[in-house]
């Protein structure tokens, strides 16, 4: 039974948890599409591979594939990963999955919102978007979850919550004119607390430099706690991301959360600078709509782990930088393992783990 | 986690159940072939739509469909109905999904036949069949069932089981130079004997007249409980069914079932003779294998009806003599509700109520 929902989730008593929280499942979608991952996209499978198996050990995973890879990610993946057919047009789960929330009873439903591909013809990364925006009532059909289509464009990875009432995202974003361009700062607010259970927005300014997603707040920060950010940080004065991430921890050191708590802030300095190179921009396929040149800056962060109960899942991406990252990660999680994957291939595709993963967590 | 296992289920203490037995799920496959289900397959999908409903109201049911029909098929369905994608090459889940298999300690797995689409390079219906024969296998990942990978062609419109040790088939079928052409009848029945945990093997000669699947079991006869059986007839005598129905009583009289029993058989008389119209045949694409001219005879049979906890879906064919076939199988099954649904779509596709679906047994 998987209806569709006419109310609101907070009409409901249904609110949205923290990822910290327990987790029942983890969706991830097959790499594919060979003008966005290298070499018929076969790297970017296995990463996928190791960041599936990784999770598996602690949350049992679910691989949505096409028709013309079952054969292939079946025999591929182990066979305690469960491998469903699901088209797609990409592969980023965080962005197409439902959010799901939860109530007090042990309810658990998913929120399907909008999708365009980052910004629909305005600009969006690829089109048609249409088997995207059809995954989260998949998700919910196939679970028998019941499923709340919220009236608003809007990707999973555009959000942090702390599950008791603040939301995190950019101004970048979500009042990106390639998005929502009737509705105010209000109205979206409005429609985030009315579908999440939230109360409070705090709006970052912009998302980490040269993010396609139009800065995304995921790649940015990572909620690991209520009132505790982990911040992507830099040194050079002469990044561009440098400012980005002062301006983000101005705001997040003044503000007060939902409960009225000053916010920890956890920094982790960003890898590189990284670039694509001209071997890796020759394996793409060229289209309309991704920038894949070599020499194009990527947007690398270590804030684009993933929280699946006890652990932590964190892409490493400069044997420089990945120590310290670890370090500071296994310091903000003392009770977490952290479990690093090589992910560079995912950056290439323009995200990383957080973006290719989606958690339904455990009723509550 | 869906295993797939290397022994054989009767090593391993398993059996299949008798469709008579409780069910916890019937699967069903969204018909879209333009080929074989005329005028853009709507007819089709209005007449599985009534079946499913019909099922639902007393056995959960799955609809699979292709990503392009996902839409049309979710919207067009109860809500209480589940719709999951999945490829197929056409929509007769009696013969491409998983036999279930049961042990006394309440685990079930799932038996997957090669399929060769009735006949493969010799006499098959369509090529490729490359996605029927994938079904098993995702429907077993899809719901976590351990999975035994049976060494021979077999569709499971070709076998009735009594679930107490005996299994009824046709030589026609089991035995046709298409399908296991290196295998002896002894070698089936040990391949049957070991997947299904039957002792006893009742071969009646052929199935119903013109049955482009090699004449399959279940268009003929219907298993009602052990030691009983619904029989096709024919009374006219210059009708080719007449003869294949008198040589399958004759069979079933004489022979005793895996318990000793004499079986009690239940004639019910064949509809029509039916016929393709030249307006129907004008709505199905033209195609090599399956045959749909104008006037071609129908291998139409109230025994192509499905048991289902406490109904029996029958198809109603034939006004004349649908009321008389709606008697006997109430006679049948004194306990059940007996359900009738118009289903001259489906016949016109090459099967009927029983071949277009799967059950899924409750655990023992």
């Amino acid at each position: 039974m998987s209806t569709l929902l006419h109310t609101t989730p907070v009409n409901d008593g249904f609110f949205m948890p923290g990822e910290q929280e327990p987790q029942d499942e983890i969706w991830i979608a097959w790499p594919e599409r060979t003008d966005n991952w290298r070499n018929g996209a076969k790297p970017a499978q296995q990463v996928f591979i190791d960041v599936a198996k990784a999770i598996a050990e602690v949350t049992p995973v679910t691989m949505t594939v096409s028709a013309d890879q079952y054969d292939n990610a079946r025999s591929r993946l182990p066979e305690h990963i469960r491998v469903v057919e699901m088209t797609t047009n990409d592969s980023w789960m965080r962005d197409i999955a439902p959010s799901y929330v939860v109530n007090k009873d042990g309810e658990r439903r998913g929120v399907d919102w909008e999708f365009n591909a980052w910004g629909g013809l305005v600009d969006g990364l690829y089109f048609p978007w249409d088997k995207d925006d059809q995954v989260a009532s998949k998700i919910c059909n196939l679970r028998g979850d019941a499923r709340y289509r919220a009236p608003i464009v809007l990707e999973g990875g555009s959000i942090h919550v702390d599950g008791e009432g603040t939301l995190y995202t950019t101004e970048e974003c979500l009042l990106h004119p390639s998005r929502n361009p009737d509705l105010t700062r209000e109205d979206i607010e409005q429609v985030l607390k009315e579908h999440l259970g939230i109360e409070k927005v705090i709006w970052i300014k912009n998302g980490l430099y040269n993010d396609e997603t139009n800065g995304h707040v995921d790649n940015l920060i990572h909620v690991a706690r209520p009132g505790e950010v982990v911040l992507s940080w830099c040194d050079d004065e002469n990044d561009p991301q440098y400012q980005i991430s002062r301006d983000a921890y101005e705001v997040l050191s003044n503000e007060r959360d939902a409960k009225g708590r000053q916010i920890k802030v956890h920094k982790v300095h960003i890898p590189g600078p990284l670039y694509i190179s001209a071997e890796e921009a020759a394996g793409i396929d060229s289209c309309d709509g991704m920038e894949r040149e070599a020499g194009e800056r990527l947007a690398g962060s270590y804030a684009n782990f993933l929280i699946t109960n006890n652990r932590v899942i964190l892409p490493l991406l400069d044997p420089k930088r990945d120590d310290d990252a670890k370090a500071v990660l296994q310091h903000v999680f003392p009770e977490h393992e952290v479990v690093g994957v090589n992910a560079r291939e995912i950056l290439l595709g323009g995200g990383n783990i957080h973006c290719i993963t989606q958690q339904v967590p455990s009723a509550h």
